[in-house]
């Protein structure tokens, strides 16, 4: 697993303690413990994969006898009618943990889709999709993994990786050059500081002062263009606010680096998945 | 607060260190400790508000001295520009609770706004609109929560409140009878017993039986119709699968008294709310 | 296991850092690591076995190596000199778990064995025993487990499962009917409503209100009586208060479906279970 | 508050978790939030009263507006019929501590209570009551704490506190002054050792090592008067096991320096103790 | 305080735990509750504050009564005899906390004087000291608090905030210019790589694949300044290995950005500092 | 391992939160999942080892396929070069515990070195070197395990332990004798109590009341052979303050039971091992 087997592990405890409380009063009483079963999960809808390791250790760890054949990976494409993997263990804890690991499947799944579709529309430009801080709490990990798994890459995880100047910071600060002086100054040399700007006077004294990341505020393409071809290189570009899957493809082409969408993450439609148990 | 403040201030306590980890590099050494600052929520977008205490709950925890003028609560209808709220305190306390409480704010108002409109498609009907144990893990009291302020009922919290028998239950114990039966025995008299159904004739074992609540599973309206005929308020009746905005009101017409939705907490839509701060 | 896993190993894992803190001192010092022992779990009292899985689980947690000979079952009598079951592991282990093993064995049982004995004095009569609220704060799962291994029934587990209205309730919500009225608006269609009644007059207006549960709080056996005949199956009818080992049999004759008792949890004898180690 | 705040108020938290889970299904929707109500606590049986600063936290813990007014403070005697305190503050949060508070309070004062019959038992030898660590798992703090008020005096808290030896840790460590001897050259310099003995041969051995306290483990009261006068001040001395409150009385009156009881923690009955909110 | 407040208040509360476990025994019996005294944090040694807010969030997370009034603030010069805050409150929270405060604020003003002693021995020279992850485990943010209350700069908080390519991922992943290739496409454009080198071939290496910050090795003055010659300012160079107080000055002219020692967080000298209470 | 294993995992699974949060950017997409790799923890300087056992089990936890070939153990003398163990597993959790493990493992053995050279200097008289507890929050427990290892003894772990009166609560309690007596009448029959004593007076009032233990603090060489001859075994003696390695042997000899050293852990020098991942 890529992901930080900790982190992930008390995700699940706490989203099983969640789902299930103290006792699972259909199963307990229903299904004999020393019942088996089989299960697969099926993808009821095209998309991309991600989240599958996660599932499966919602298994795992509600018993350690459980056992999956997988036969996709997480980054993988899929096509409605796909088997992902079959699940054999206990019935009890395949029907404990099922909810559970449908949610997280689904919802990590249908933000790699959302990713990938963004993607795929700024195909052959040399922008980037990127994610936001716009995560659900306690999600944000998994969310993150699911927008690389997509084909994006991943912004600054929280407010300590990197500096990110907004327009409160810097009217604080007295405009963009004493406040990232003073940022230098302070931060470690590990920490990137990137530039909240809105019009080319801002671009260039973000330039001017050496920001690593200057962020095109709301920003119109012809707008973007003319701030990349100012920024030449000289720091990573980040278009941000007011894009849609229907401008994404004209902003992209405008020559930024890196596009960052909120949506990938806060308003994220659940990709089909269904865990059928035989 | 209607929800269990303990359940809330964990919420918000683990995704304030999920989204500060240990230091806002920008906030920390650009925004003076004693500057203070007026930040309101402004919606931006038509929906209804959810998730208002627990957002100003975030400052709260952030800093005791935060104040708070409420114009909108939860449940009410927003109308694209109202002010929500406005908030008064320490810069350095809006600025990191911002991204936290906006992700709250935003997810639950999403979900209320969703659920309205469902309940709205049903109007005049019976039918109330139910939520499911499809949310997202670590947030499902909230959504619940913002089920109901949309107008909406919560189902059951999770597998300990109710028994709901599945086909894999029924199966395993052999039958719709002999599984009621069974869990009647065990189950405490708190606990209702809700029983899937696809077609009358387990509609019919079920109510014979004498399960409380009976699940008519992906039947089409008519098939719906003749089964609330049948069962007669002999107990109470859920639709459930393949229901869509589009198809609501016309199942909703059908007799039955709940449909419950997974939507309307795996596929939310963040509600616009914006927080500006001055 | 009945109980969820991880909500018993939660209580397991504070139970050792509690009685071990950080070295065993009397063992760490004295047995060798690679010491190898027998023990067994000895019946010293007649009773019902409950928790004889969170029991073993206690040793698996400290150490994977620790196996079980299981002779008797939770849920099964006990007569006095019956061995329960027998454990080989590490002496460490067993020494290290033997505390917190029969401190929640012998609470258990406790309260499986006075469930029982209640129980056994309603044979014959309709009436169910069940538990309450009045459990010990952070062993209610195990608590109610125990109940129903002594052939109770649990009632609602916590506030959000089930409404009871109580004088408070009734009194700020203007009565009966209308308190009712606003909770079916608002619960969930899975929760049950419970109503306490004191005399006659409350338990008319209940039925009438259509109360899932009418509670009778502290009625003779008469009153009990005249309120099972006029309720009639209109709802479940529950006695509680001043309910003792006396007078239980002649309440349980009164046509009352439940008999809560508080004592079932809040005053446990523990059941004299030994465990020797050779 | 006596007892370490945080530790008190992380048992508290669990306990309203585990009781509340996410909404007070009743009380929310009937109890309008500026309601404002007095409670008090009353005794409706004799006993000692410990756990009231518990108590009165899990409401301050609530709703910091909450006041009380204390007439019995932890250790004073109660009859039935005295009020304890009144509390004054919103009537949801006083509605939604009773059970919690009064679970704890109840259990503590009944620990207090149980204690002081013993100690008043022993009133006019030189025996003192002590507690075990047949406690319950997460409550040890508090039931130490109910010990001492009534009277009784703590035990060890936990296996790192002092070394018991057992009749495995002496057969493992090759005898009692062997094994004695080890511990000596390990243990921490605060840290007191007590060994077990059953007979005056053992006793013997005991003294001649040094033990700081000689456990007189189910020896008759004949059996403790040979070895206390054996001892003579060497060593502290406890009696243990088979010790009941018919008994108490004459094994005290054997000039054992401690009497230690696991029923006053494993066997707890209540104390009455109502809350009524007006 | 510029350190997340959850964070910090989680770490005092595990100290607090763990110093005082369930009862102060010397305190609670002997100091009156309502007995208040002043305290004074003096220093002993001269060196470099940090942790005073630390140390005082001890007191007011005890007792929220306790006030202080502050003459040092972290960051600033101490010499000995500089009384550094005074405190006023309930004397047992004074004396529970003594300790807990003490320990974080010996411990981060020890890390602080350690910092500022080598960032002195830096002056005039472009070079910045950093520190490690060699830090104690649970106090890494803390501790690198100190380093920049010292003077110095924080390297990275952990793995996931910048990627560092140690001769194990080198080989793993075919050479530099691959390994950093394969990272360029996976990672986040907030993360930093950072490459290992320990000659110039490896140095070119690293510049030609655009690497954000090269480490030099274990390398000589002579060997560094050929390094950063040649590097001139097309990455920032960090010196790593074998600097002592002794070389550390003569590194720092070398030309290099960053020196980063391991030894300011995991061989701390505490800084004498006490707490006298009258 | 003679330390709790819960109390050991706690710590590591924090300390891996910590340092990697929620991936590690260059193992995850650099070493492919299923390479192996073997390690080795390599002494770079003489000392004593302690920590091994908690440095194995990091990667333990990181995943159950690796496996360790142990050479040195805990509480053995070091000479730089030798080999401690050596580890194989997957090359991912190998890099991903290495600085957790080294970290803690280096830390530890720096606190049994130094005790041990403490040791060593009091060799041939019958003081014992004991550690205090001026410990680093959060790693109590490790490293007063580590002054075992050294040859040293531990102090009291908390307060909750043993009751030591300094100079506020012999003021507050009204004297030594009067201080002592009401801690006696409140105290369990295994709590020692420990008194400060400054001067002759002191010495001879704590004597006469019985304390167990007499701090003979901040006492030259001279007032220590005073003191312990008058005292004559009548309690345990300790010295404190003012020790340091060039002051120590002559203390030693002053007939001293214990000499208590905060620097063993407030103070602590790494021991450098290293570890080198083929």
């Amino acid at each position: 697993m890529i992901l930080n087997k900790f982190y992930v592990d008390d995700v699940i405890k706490n989203a099983l303690l969640e789902d299930v409380n103290y006792v699972d009063q259909a199963t307990a009483f229903v299904i004999p413990e020393t019942s088996v079963s089989t299960a697969r999960f099926l993808a009821k809808a095209d998309g991309v994969l991600a989240g599958l390791e996660v599932a499966l250790r919602v298994f795992e760890l509600l018993d350690a006898s459980v056992t999956a054949e997988v036969m996709k990976h997480d980054g993988d494409a899929l096509q409605k009618g796909d088997v992902i993997a079959t699940l054999t263990g206990p019935t009890r804890a395949l029907l404990q943990g099922e909810r559970t690991a449908l949610n997280l499947l689904q919802h990590m799944s249908g933000v790699a889709t959302a990713t990938n579709r963004a993607v795929k529309l700024t195909a052959g430009t040399g922008a980037s999709i990127a994610d936001t801080r716009k995560t659900l709490p306690g999600l944000r990990a998994l969310e993150k993994y699911a927008v690389m798994m997509g084909g994006g890459r991943n912004h600054r995880f929280n407010l300590s990786d990197a500096a990110m100047l907004k327009d409160n910071h810097i009217d604080a600060g007295g405009g963009i050059t004493k406040t990232v002086g003073v940022l230098r100054e302070k931060l470690g040399h590990t920490v990137k500081i990137e530039v909240e700007t809105r019009n080319m006077d801002e671009v260039k004294e973000a330039v001017a002062v050496g920001a690593d990341i200057i962020m095109l505020d709301n920003m119109t393409a012809d707008q973007m263009r003319e701030a990349t071809a100012y920024i030449a290189g000289r720091a990573l570009t980040e278009a941000s606010g007011n894009i849609t899957l229907e401008n994404l493809a004209e902003k992209a082409k405008s020559g930024v680096d890196i596009i960052s969408m909120g949506a990938l993450t806060h308003s994220v439609t659940a990709l089909d998945i269904s865990m059928k148990i035989k």
